[in-house]
Formats: C-alpha cells, structure tokens, sequence
C-alpha cells in the first residue's frame, strides 16, 4: 500500500497567506520536502516553520547548480535532469514505505514551480494531491495595492530572459503584465518597456511579500544588481470607468 | 477617526484554500461586503460562510445588471458605474463610522475582481489592505493536476470574449494559457484553438474546485452552452526535460 504525494504550495513568503488545505497537509504529512540553493535556506521552509509538526522527517532537495552554468547548457541541462531523478527516487522510496510525503513549494505549485519536475516523474506512479497557493505575483500586487488586470485585459506572464524585442514586442501587445527574473535583465527590461510605451505605468517589486520589501516606479530604480526573483509589474485596466 | 478597509481573496471555491490572513480578516471586520448578482447567493460568502462571525453586519452588493446588457453599451456603463458608486459610498459611511469593512472576493482581489470597482473609488480616502487570494485558475489546474507554466514559458490569460481572429493570433503566439469567460463563446474558442495548433492540449474546466466541477478534454466537450465562468486551460512546458 503506496503513501500519497502532495504539492503544497504555501504562498508567496507572507506565512499569513498559508491555507487551510496548505497546513491540513503539513500536520498528515510523514515527510516534508524542499527545495533550496545548497547552503541556503529554503524559502519555502522558512514560510512553512511554524507549520512543520514535531519528528516529521525533512528532506532537503539541494540544487547542485542555480545560476553557475547557463541554462542552455547541455552541462546545465544533465545535472538539473539527474538531479530531478534523484530528489524523485527519494520521494518514491517513502512512498513505496506507505508514507505521506508533502512537498512544499513557494507561490503556487504548479505555476513556474520546481515542484513540478516531481510531479511528472511521481504523479502517474502514485496518488497525488496539489494544493493550490497564492502565487508571487498576487503576493506582490496586493501588497501595494495594485489592480493589475479588470474585464476583458489580456494578462501575460514573460520571462525577463526573453531578447530584447521580444520582450518589447509582447509589451506593447498586451494590457497589463508581470515581468519575471528580472536579475541582471533590468537594464533590457527597462528598455523594452520604454520602447513599447509602458515604462511609465511600470513598478519594481523586490522580495514581494517579505519583512524587507522593495517597491518604487520602474523609473525611480537605478541599473544596479537586482535579486534574481524581482519582478516587474504593468498594470492594464487603463480605461477604467 | 476612520475605519480600515480590507480587500479579502477568499480563494477559488474550496473553503479549505482560504489563508491566515483572510481568517483573520473576517475576525476583525465589523462590516462584511460581498457581490451577487440580485437574487442569488453571493460565492464570496458562500465559501466564507463558516468564518462569518455571530452579528457581524452584512453588506449584500447586488448587481442592477449582469448579462442582459451588452457591455459596450452606454446604458450597461451608465448602470453598473452608479451601482459601484453607490457601493462605494455605502462602504465609505461605515468606514466614516470608524468601522472595518471587509470586502469579499472570489479568487484574488486585484485579478479581475469587482472588488477593484471600489479599490479605486476608496483606497485613496481610507486606510486600504489587500489580503492576495488563490485565483480561481490555480484553483483549476491544481484540481486536475496540471503543470500549467514552467521556466522561460511565457502565460498569456485571454478573455474568451476577444474576436475569434484575436484569441487564434494569441494562442499560437504563447506557451500556455487560459481563456476566461467561455459561457456563449465555446464554439468561438475551440476554433480559434483548432486553427492555433493548440486544441489538442486544452482542457475544459466547469466549476472550478466546488464539489460539482467537471473536467474534460476541449475536444470530449460538446458545444452546448457552458457558464460563463468556465474556463479553458491550454499546458505549456512542452520542451519539459
């Protein structure tokens, strides 16, 4: 008799913003896994602390390279693969024990979540259960009260990493968006964003939800270093009533 | 002295997937608003019910229109602006009173909310907090267990109610989305999705994460009416390792 796999989210870094369902399945849960840069700690842990019931195991699933190679690398590519392999074969030997393993994820699980490189390697081989989660982007536009997309905007989601003008192609095809991975793109984002017309509207948000939020206009920030997981927001609803 | 105004996401159905903070928010709230349209029960209260505190004051905001005016049209602007106004107002004397006014919202509160309708009418005249919800789509492709966007996809969330030449140009031009609002225009999307190359992934979501949700693939689906808030997810992450 095989355990149950659950993807937890447990939102965007705000523990306040955990559910219900997030911390049903931290107090069924035999084993609590989590993703973190090896010597870090993971965010989704920190989030989740006051939640992790005494003696659960923790199985720390530490990244062998982040940002050291490029993703386009095969070299990238081989590790990140094997390493997937690995966290997932020490998932499947708890739940072949019969165990309840959850699997905590910042944001939302299965949007632009590490979670899901488990999920396809687990969810057809055993029951598994998501539990949705407020996702970054929503932790950040709320905590400045941002309305973001109203009616019938079209809302897009783009990597920071795109080219140039694909970035400025999309942002000026669109009502409101969410930049992500800005890191060292800013200079490219903020460009984009002025060729497509929307620098003005354009705001920085740095450690979202956190204690030490960032949050200026896109025009007030300067081109120096930002953390990889900044975001930038472009709210639509320009013709509000 | 004024009263606070909160913005409360109560999630996508599952009262199970409301947060802390939303919990919290209810406990404190002297005053409990939320939509419906005239006749019908509120969503909002219905999955918030259970955290309705004894002899909290509730105030129903009851849409004057809904779907029997076309939205273009200068008599549905006219209507639905006076019935936000006047929602505004009947909050803004509460909060005059000193009173907290917690506004429920289906979903996230700032993501295609009515909540925003008076967001933008009070946040500048009252202390204004805004607790992020679980939006209604990740309550979707979390109920199926559909990785919806990973790495550098880009998502784009289309209103089903764009022109057909629109929604085909935009799903062939994205990596994953979801069309909102399908009601009427079933026939009008699957079109577009078939022509996009894309009709083969896209997934048919009724009812998101109540106890009565129904899930199909688009092309198991028939073209018979849909309600309005069904959705279509359409998976990306089709280069995944």
């Amino acid at each position: 008799m095989s355990g149950r796999l659950i993807g937890v989210g447990v939102g965007p870094g705000d523990p306040g913003l955990l559910t219900l369902n997030a911390i049903a399945a931290l107090n069924e849960a035999g084993v609590v896994a989590h993703f973190a840069k090896a010597g870090n700690a993971s965010n989704a842990r920190t989030i989740a602390a006051s939640h992790l019931k005494p003696g659960v195991e923790e199985l720390a699933l530490l990244y062998p390279v982040t940002t050291e190679i490029a993703r386009a690398d095969a070299a990238y590519r081989e590790a990140i693969a094997a390493f997937y392999d690995a966290s997932a074969a020490a998932i499947a030997a708890r739940l072949d024990d019969g165990r309840v393993v959850a699997v905590i994820a910042e944001g939302d699980p299965l949007f632009y979540g590490s979670y899901m490189h488990l999920h396809v390697r687990l969810a057809s081989r055993y029951p598994t259960e998501i539990v949705a989660g407020v996702t970054g982007m929503s932790g950040c536009w709320s905590s400045i009260g941002a309305p973001i997309a109203q009616g019938d905007d079209v809302f897009t989601v783009l990597p920071a990493t795109l080219p140039e003008y694909e970035l400025e192609r999309r942002l000026a095809d669109t009502d409101a968006a969410v930049v992500m991975k800005i890191g060292r793109n800013l200079p490219k984002v903020r460009r984009a964003l002025d060729r497509a017309g929307r620098l003005e509207r354009a705001i920085y948000v740095e450690r979202g939800t956190m204690a030490n939020a960032q949050t200026m206009k896109l025009t007030d920030k300067l081109d120096t270093p930002a953390p990889y997981f900044a975001i930038v927001l472009v709210p639509g609803w320009e013709g509000r009533p």
